[in-house]
């Protein structure tokens, strides 16, 4: 992974990470139902935003590599990932 | 679009107009509202295979093209074009 | 259905019918494939709007009578009805 | 939060947190992008399965208690609250 998306996945993942131990502590100490929801809902769209980022990423490297490379099973395998994971983002 | 793939998508849209049109009338005829959205929740997913479907097809034929094709630009384009209905896909 | 709210979701229903036939028509004149997706979710978006006002409908009506009533197996079923449309909601 | 759903949201929610530090891991070590997806995406569905128990349960205690109740502007916050959830988790 480029080093500046890489260093920007991480600090979000660990922003992630904080927030959600901030959610369990949320829960012990029996906060609103709906105000622990709305808290994972934006845990949820902060991991879609690092998928995006992700895929950004994959798509410039390795989807481009194998599309130009020589190797049609590589070139099927990683559209078949792609074709997956975007089947997968409709169903979260 | 490639023949095969174009009938099916195209069968697949029309089951959704006629779905749509069904959901119409179990609202006229007042339906019991869970029902009408089970029904609405079943066209959205039904919607999302076409995506699927559309999407699988526009990687093996522009996407290929774009990608193994000589205009950086062109590749840029096709690539930013998959976040764009990824990231979408994650909010819908 | 409360009246107003019935002619909103018909009005919505007729469009979205009317917005994925145009969708076939851009799949038979082969438009470009992320445009057809990008219609596709537009129409994923209508539908989920109709869903909330569905919702927000059924839960004024139906919820309410069933949980201020007597009948505890009643209130329970409604009650499991809006988890799984939410449940399905997240999965969409 | 009733003692059985607080001790099994805390115990998915830990689990969760570990996920992603698992995630960061991975990036940190240059996984394969489409590995790093999957991954975030079951997290994203755990994190779903969450909000279901959060949910049933602010249903079955503050929601029934609220209609059951005689204050209609309370009523109409907690159902304005399921909608707002609702429409959120249509948009994740």
């Amino acid at each position: 992974m480029e080093a500046r998306t890489k260093a920007e996945v991480l600090r979000r993942l660990r922003s992630v990470a904080g927030h959600v131990e901030g959610i369990a502590r949320m829960v012990e100490e029996d906060a609103y139902c709906i105000d622990i929801i709305r808290q994972i809902q934006a845990v949820q769209r902060a991991l879609a935003k690092v998928n995006d980022l992700v895929l950004a990423q994959h798509l410039r490297a390795c989807v481009t590599t194998a599309i130009r490379g020589e190797d049609p099973e590589e070139r099927e395998r990683v559209l078949e990932e792609i074709v997956e994971v975007f089947e997968a983002a409709q169903k979260i």
